[in-house]
């Protein structure tokens, strides 16, 4: 990286694997800040060196726990604008309630946008980030964001396996996801599939019936978060049912809460490819999940960053260029 | 309407016949405020009476010619404010530029969202509008939001037509308008299909298929805005070709650009409905569109709104009290 | 209660007793609001009636879980602002992070100041707290703070118990408390002394010594926070040593963290009065622990607030109406 | 220019023969960006070339279309803003609506004022701009503003055209502009005299008088903008009946609008002298209109403000150092 | 005044007679506030009565010293919002540093806008005032403006003394103020003059011609502010030379700062008209200065404000209503 | 200093000979601005010379006259702003007002808040203090504080004066000052006694008793502030008639307002060791008064700043390194 300006990496506690590859891929060592969770409850940081006119990364996952991951990045936050660093970026791989981005009834609130405006009404200049659940999220900010695609890395696993061509079809979980689906497809050459569920809203997933042909093909189930697993579980048996022959799935962030590992491994799927823009701790880990890192498409957008060059080329497939995603 | 506090309705030029709609269901008149657009291009607004300490709606969609019908609401909302109108709310039947959305591609603009920092920024202290094209647009802004829902109208004619029953289908034209497809159908209790368009970004429509059964069946293809018809157009000949036995066309807003007329009327569709957010220009009207008026659902929320009432029921539709829109 | 203008008062979840008694004392029953921790630890929340126009109290202490109560609360603000309620008032009887009121050392956070400014930024109209860690926490709001106190309260004890006298000393454990204990011992009449510890920024107490006379008294150490106990426990120990007759201790946040109630149990500690700020579980109730409510003072300072009548004498002892507080 | 930062120059639609005649000067090219006007009146825009880190200079004048101008400016700086770019400079030859710069009559907008806030609020950092109706309007900033002068290029004229002298008087077409008339004068070396219009806030001009002497004189009525001609054409009419010898005109800002072509051709004006900080078609050029180049000067400016260098020098006259414009 | 909704008046230390006579004129009793000003030249204020939900007008006068009036006023104004009044009125009869609106010369502030921006930063809700130097300087703000006029007062007192007619010509002292004077011109239906002095910016005044015709006539110089009475004075003994019969001087703001009383009572000005904007000590009144107040003109115009009633008509001259002032 | 960026120094009225010192230890020259105070008290101020992109530090205390020493600054930020100041940093040596820090009665203001609002507004990007009245003072700002410490300074004093030792005691005179006195004691490595005074609020001084031993010690008081005299003068009048041997008055700010130099003289006090935040005119320089510079340290504390170099080591004492302060 260019020398010229003083760049410093920080992690906080959500993701540190992450961090640390994010770090290797960069050749920087990650800077000191004492972060400590006292017997109350509360937070409290030291940041241990010096930040001054410096531009600084804070890398933090808004994941389980989602309110403490928080406010550790906006109590860092606020130490590093008071400690005069010169630009505040966050490094956000999973950002959390992401999903709350509209009043889907009355009197709720959107807390998607209450993030941003937290972070904004912070201090902080650039948002870094990947596959947010709705790109309107982009719109909840002022300040620049520089959005990422797992795409064309997870597809990418596909092309290494070998696993295109024309039995493969890619399957929507839910209404909602069809033009993720369909982006996905574009780039596997792909025709795509619906999962026609009643009610996609909640976690919840009813029976469903779908839309499109499956049978004897290579199903290929394409969605942004894996949270409680019902939906991806239900919708490989909707395919098992339907005649698919093989059934993976594809998220690019894995929440796994509750019981989903149990769900996930008892469902018929064949293999589940994730990143790992949340840790999954070892105890969550089973033999059928992927997990492709994320953390050269994060150095290599710092670095572009850093030295105000464009990111447009990430953000393309190099297994096939012409796709828009 | 409680008479207690003043309110105080006003219309700029964008739709006319709409406020005047509005205001016959209020039971009120029109406020005086005269707006010029001088020889030079530039708009001069005089409120024609006392605002001071009212409740002030004002009616205006920012639709054709877009940018003088935006600046003709901001010009009037810099105008109430100084002239101490109490609240300022701003009743949008068309929410102009809500396509731009998200940054679709790299050094896009969020033009949605700098709608919604202008009214903010400018004081205004509410908007009341219907099916914004995604809903997180809600959440570009602070101030409440009342948005209404076009879907419970439209089904109606659906139901009062007797146009409904197994044989229907509802026709999503697009990948990412699913959702939008989903819940028309199921206010219908009908199926859906899906036109499957490599790009469906762009105002252009390439060659189709359908994912989903529509041979036969009586086809309503459910979108939120039609512009240049070519997305509307293109799925009924595909459905058409798909062997559906009739089409319908469904979207709350009529935009109707450039040649869009000549495109629908030559179009295989038997009726195109749609409502009166956007004035549609006598030259523009023809036999198979049908325009339902919002008049009463708008003039229903102002009063409750006036009223301190939920409005919540007004989302509902009452030939289908079960779906949760 | 004047009836004009509705009042709806909602509980969240860190400390529904004192809720409850503020609303019986109110006569007025809590508001529905649906709070659900999902699996993955997001918060969601759904106001279950309408708030349009209304005047709206939450009630909600930033008490452990810390950063979960405060984001249930800045998620509920959010929804309330949206949901058009005319003005948001935050009860707040305990202030978390209230103690990170300013950079101790270099590069640290002002975290009491970010909480007053998320609160700010959200919309929120009003605080009423209750004795803050330092007054100066008012100043880093621009909206009005209804700061209660809790000296009268506690005083009052003393005097009901015929607890005061010639033989009083009010013991301040600190050197940043004096202040707080030299307006209690006003109150009861009494001289103050000090326990003098090398470094009380720190929740561990090392050794210490006394300025001012003890021997042979009724020792009152008056602290506003017990949090782990030890500054508490050091005390008593230091006063039982000098040869205090009796120790009891106050402080108006029971904060009882981790093994607190082990070591003031075993602390030569009379009795320990404070308050129902935070809510103590049953399994961290003990003998020596006397809990008062200050729940009859909120509801006062909102009766009186909404009355818009003035809270100057709430803030005064009835026992000693001399002392300005 | 120094190459150090990185300038980026862009042209929006409204006068891009001065954006080219600027980056001539600055012997820069001017950068990509695509700007669609779609059929439905939508502008939307993308960057064709990273901004990333850039000092970005944006030319457009906001004239006629106005409103049109306007938001192809308030979109082109979202995109920059949003593409990272290090700051925004809005270089706007002409300001619109700069005359709705006070309340007039009550309820009336300040329309100068929301631009200026538009800008502000969407992340300006800078606005160069020539000739403001008011010199007050600097104040409805707090951004920086350079505010170049257009009288020192003007005057230049008369001087190379050897029309100074003793029988030069140079005449205010109304009370407002005395000030902006008497500076010129200065520069000249020449008496003023004043058009006496009962009522000239409105453009349409009633029987006048004159103030000061003008028979037998060479008259230069000076002013900052024309715009329908009638204010210009009834002061030369004024002027020729009582004697003026000669009559020239001379304004900044060539607005031009309805019929004023014609209206100035027919008027007792031997020549117009104004710049190019709007563009003039050429259906709207004539023989008698002048039109001076400002793009030197703001070249000179951009290529100052650049280099951190003072643009004090360029507000003075080099034929008339002496002048405090 | 209506009751249903209180009014609190308070009066700081400018210009209390003025207060006074507001609150005769409105029947009300100037509420209690203590201001001290300490050894060390702090001040210090303390309401002393509660403004919980009250309207509350502030009377402060920023006039000499400005500098501790702007600073009682916005120190009362922090006091005010934070003791929950329901909205902040001020009434500022003196708007100081109003004559610093714009940059003269390169690198100067623009002190009206900063006055601008305190208030508004600080939460007042109205400005209320009368005759500000420019009219542009209402622009400098959001919040609503209520700018009365002293034109019909003024013109009363010729109207009144009968001091109109043929012979009556009024006189702008500079270039920048011949609008001011041609609009009171007209309420007198009389001609104008000018003086034309090189170089008005400054209070110095050099030797001056006079545009117009002013030989045998009753000349009015027409003025908003008398500071150091430099400029009045240097007129009048212009318009004597020229052969003027009588000269009047008319100006709403008498600041008479220096020796501007001797320079004023030896000119040739047979009487000095002003207003109560800004209190005269005693040691400053002279023979030949009257003063006209503007209590009923505020006290009317609160009441307006108060009873949400339209102030329109205060700004006509009821001795000739035809003239839009 | 580093030559890269170009730093600018400007020094205000109220304390020119501190900025000189800090000047000189600079090596630079300051930058020249003209102020001036007009007969009417307002200010002028014009900057000149380019302060186009330059790293601008602003000296000025705000003492008396506080609030003329506070429009200072705010117009000269103004004017800086304005002028494309690349950062703007103030140089406060004394904050006044900063004892206005809380509402301690009902109906206060907050002004030390006030003053942190108005700097921020007005966009100063740096406050350089020492010694705020409180720590918590540094939270009323979003923006980074520098707060250097002037204990090092002063207890440097008494080491080198070899004043330290055994009989050594420090003092706090008032409840409030504790810490201070405990920290300034640490340094020391002395023991503390406290001045126990029934009310310290104000600035008047009641009798008091002492807490700890003085007797036959050489008794240190610490104060911050020294403004009335009072209090220091009583404090020493207790020690002394408690049997102190010697007594000393330390604190940072001289205020030395009203008749504070007799009382002071009168008081039996040795030495009063202060700094030079305030100037002290010669008229109030007494032989008993010695004025230690902090102007070598704000000169440090400008240049590790402008180097993006840590300041922490400036808040140590050489004498004594343990300390934390």
């Amino acid at each position: 990286m260019s020398e010229e300006k003083q760049v410093k990496l920080f992690a906080l506690n959500s993701n540190l694997p992450l961090a640390q590859k994010i770090a290797e891929e960069l050749n920087v060592s990650i800077s000191e800040a004492e972060v400590n969770h006292f017997a109350d409850g509360e937070i409290q940081i030291q940041i241990g060196e010096s930040v001054r006119g410096a531009e600084v990364y804070v890398i933090q996952s808004v994941a389980d726990p989602v309110n403490t991951s928080l406010m550790e990045l906006m109590i860092m936050v606020d130490a590093l604008r008071r400690a005069s660093a010169a630009t505040i970026n966050v490094v956000m791989p999973y950002y959390g309630y992401a999903r709350q981005d509209r009043k889907a009834r009355s009197r709720e609130p959107i807390t998607a946008k209450l993030i941003a405006s937290l972070l904004e009404m912070n201090g902080v200049d650039r948002l870094i980030t990947i596959d947010l659940h709705a790109d309107q999220v982009q719109g909840f900010f002022n300040i620049p964001i520089d959005h990422l695609l797992g795409a064309p890395l997870l597809a990418n696993y596909f092309f290494t396996r070998k696993l295109v061509g024309d039995d493969v079809v890619v399957v929507s979980p839910s209404h909602s996801g069809v033009s993720r689906a369909r982006k996905f497809a574009e780039l596997l050459k792909a025709p795509i599939a619906i999962i026609d569920n009643r009610d996609d809203e909640n976690n919840e997933a009813g029976p469903s019936s779908i839309i499109g042909d499956v049978a004897g093909k290579r199903a290929i189930i394409v969605d942004d978060i894996i949270d409680t697993g019902l939906s991806m579980s239900a919708s490989s048996q909707a395919l098992d049912f339907a005649g698919a022959k093989e059934v993976y799935g594809v998220a690019t962030h894995a929440v796994l809460s509750a019981n989903s590992v149990e769900i996930l491994r008892d469902a018929p799927i064949k293999e589940l490819i994730t990143t790992d823009t949340i840790k999954v701790p070892v105890e969550k880990q089973f033999s059928k999940l992927t997990q492709l890192s994320v953390g050269p498409l994060f150095a290599l957008a710092i670095e572009r960053i850093h030295n105000n060059e464009p990111i447009e080329d990430l953000l393309r497939s190099k297994d096939n260029e012409d796709v828009q995603l």
